[in-house]
C-alpha cells in the first residue's frame, strides 16, 4: 500500500507507492481515441464514474460532458487509514486520501483553449462540487486540484483531463504561502494578493489580459519562463467558495490565457494548479485563491534541486508582453 | 543585467535572466567533439580558464585533465553588486555572482563511471580547490557544486562537466535543512546524519554501497525513483575541508555509484548536487555535508508543483535492492 515518509532533514513529506513494476517513459498513454479509456464508449475501461455532469441537452446520462472517475493507479487510497508508525527514527503515516480523475470533456482532441467557454465553465463547476463533497471527510486536510498537460508536464494520459488529490496532511508549500501571507497582513493590513492586484492595475507591467473578475499576470519572481497566475480581483480566499457568477468570467480568462500560451509557444507542455486554503480554514483575510499554470520550457536542474532558487531566463514582464500582444 | 527576485509569498529567490533570445529546447548542444568548445584544441572557443589541472606526466601546460572556466551565460555575474532595490513592494537584488563550469575531463565520451579512480579524484580536487578560493570572497555566502548530466537533466552541453554557483544568500532550501538538522541535534545531541548512517549500518536495508570511508544509500522519504545519497562516515559539516585522504575514497564511492544508476536503468539522466554549509560557518555538529544524486526517470509534474510533496512510485529499499546486487 502507499504510505507518506517523512524526510527527517527538511519534514518534507514524499508519498511512496507500491509500483515496483512502474515502466518509466514521458510519452502520453492512448495516443488514439481508438484505445483511449477516457473517451465515450469505452466507460467500462474505467473504475465507475463518482460524478457526471449531462452535455447540454442530452437525451440520456450516457451522454456526458464532464465525468470524474478515481484514479486507477492512484498515489493515495481512501480505504487507507492515516495510521502513524516507525522504522527506527522515521516517521510514515498509511497512504490514506482521494485521487480522482476528472475528464475535461468528450472530444479526444480538445483541451480548453478549444471548448466553448460554457463546456469550460462546466470543468469548473465539477471541480467545485468534487471539493465540496470531499471536505464533508474531516480526515482529509487539504485538496490540490491540478493538471498535467504533454509530456515534459507529467501527463500520462492524453485524453484531456485533470486531477484532485485529498490529502490527510497540509503540505508544507501551503503552509508556507500562507504563513508569507499572513505576515504581510499582519504588518499591512492588507491582502498581500490583493496589493498584486492594485499594483499591476496602476503599473501595467505584467498583465497578460483581464475581465470584470479576473486578472491573469506573470509573477514578479516567475520561476519559470511565461509562469502565469490567474487571481480573482476581489479577495476570497478558497476556491471551493465560488459563486456561481464568477464561474464564466473564470472559464473566459483560463481559457484565453491558455490558448496565448499554446499559440505563442508552440504548444508547450504545461502544469497548473489551483491554489487555495486548507479544509479548516473557513476564511482568510490574508490568504487569496489563485491558479498557477507553469509551461514547461526548461528543465528544473541541479541549481533548482540544490538551492530551493529558481533560474529564469526570461524577464517576466516580457513574457507578459509577448503573451498580451498576441491576440 | 541578471537579479535576483523576492516572491512576496513563499520568500523564494529567483534569479531572473536577461536571455529574451533564449532557444528552448531540451537537447544539449555540441554532440560532437569536433565541434565542442570543451574539447582539447578548443580552447579558444571559451572564456580563458580559471583553474587548470594538467594531466599526469603532462610535458607542456596546455595538456590538461580538469579545467574551470567561467560560464559563457552566466546566472549570475561577479562584476555586479549585491545592491537592494525595490519595484513597489517587491524586493530584488543585483545578480552578483559567480558561475563556473568544470571540466572533468578532455575525453568528449567518457563520464564519471569511465574514468579512472584517479581522474575522478582530480575532478573532486578541483571542486574542492574552486571553493576554498571563492570563500575569500565575503560577499558569497554559498556555495553549489552541482552536475545536469543529460537533456532530462537539463544539461545543454554534451562534454562531461559539472557547475559551480556561488551566491550572495544563503538558499532557503540550505537554511530550511540546517534548521531540520539543528533541530534533531537540539533533541538528542547527536548528528542526524550519523544517526542516519548508524541506523543504516545496523539495518542494512537502503545502502547501495559503501567503503571505509563512505557510505551511497537510498533515502528513507527519496523523492524521486533511485535517488541515492552519499555521505561520509565520519562527521565533517563542510564539502571544502575534505582531507586528501577522503578524496580517493569518495571518486571510488561517486564513480561506483554513478556505473550502478547508468547500467542498471539504462544510462538515465541525473543531476547530483553537493549539500554543504554557508560558507560564514565554520564548523557545525549537527550538519553533515553530503551528496544527492537524482535520476531523471519521472516528471516533477502538478502535484509537486502544488504541495511540495513528492510521489515516488518505487520505494527506495527496492530501489536499493536493485542497484546494490548489480554487479
Amino acid at each position: 500500500m502507499p504510505q507518506f515518509r517523512k524526510d527527517p532533514v527538511t519534514s518534507r513529506w514524499v508519498i511512496i507507492g507500491d509500483s515496483p513494476d512502474v515502466v518509466f517513459g514521458h510519452e502520453p498513454n492512448h495516443k488514439s481515441s481508438k484505445t483511449c479509456p477516457f473517451c465515450p464508449g469505452h466507460e467500462n475501461m474505467t473504475p465507475p464514474s463518482i460524478l457526471v455532469h449531462p452535455k447540454k441537452g442530452a437525451s440520456s446520462p450516457a451522454d456526458w460532458q464532464t465525468r470524474v472517475i478515481p484514479n486507477k493507479f492512484p498515489a493515495l487510497k481512501i480505504e487507507d487509514t492515516p495510521e502513524k508508525t516507525s522504522d527506527g527514527f522515521y516517521d510514515r503515516v498509511g497512504g490514506f486520501g482521494a485521487h480522482e480523475v476528472i475528464i475535461e470533456n468528450p472530444d479526444h482532441y480538445k483541451e480548453i483553449p478549444d471548448l466553448s467557454e460554457e463546456e469550460v465553465e462546466v470543468v469548473l463547476k465539477v471541480y467545485r462540487e468534487r471539493c465540496l463533497d470531499l471536505r464533508k471527510d474531516p480526515r482529509l486536510k487539504y485538496i490540490l486540484i491540478f493538471k498535467n498537460y504533454g509530456p515534459d508536464a507529467g501527463a500520462s494520459m492524453e485524453h484531456p483531463h485533470s486531477q484532485l488529490i485529498a490529502l490527510p496532511i497540509v503540505p508544507s508549500r501551503v503552509q508556507g504561502e500562507m504563513k508569507g501571507a499572513e505576515k504581510h497582513t499582519e504588518y499591512t493590513e492588507r491582502c498581500l494578493f490583493c496589493d498584486m492586484v492594485h499594483q499591476e492595475a496602476a503599473e501595467k507591467k505584467l498583465t497578460v489580459c483581464s475581465n470584470d473578475k479576473f486578472m491573469a499576470f506573470t509573477p514578479f519572481a516567475a520561476r519559470f519562463p511565461f509562469e502565469t497566475w490567474v487571481l480573482p480581483k476581489n479577495h476570497e480566499a478558497s476556491f471551493d467558495t465560488i459563486s456561481d457568477a464568477l464561474l464564466r468570467p473564470l472559464a473566459e480568462i483560463l481559457k484565453a490565457v491558455l490558448g496565448k500560451i499554446k499559440n505563442s509557444l508552440k504548444d508547450p507542455s504545461y502544469n497548473f494548479m489551483i491554489h487555495t486554503v486548507p479544509l479548516d480554514i473557513k476564511t482568510s483575510t490574508s490568504f487569496h485563491w489563485h491558479i498557477e499554470i507553469i509551461p514547461h520550457l526548461t528543465r528544473v536542474a541541479g541549481f533548482e534541486l540544490g538551492t530551493g532558487f529558481y533560474y529564469n531566463p526570461i524577464p517576466p514582464e516580457l513574457a507578459a508582453k509577448n503573451l498580451r500582444e498576441l491576440t
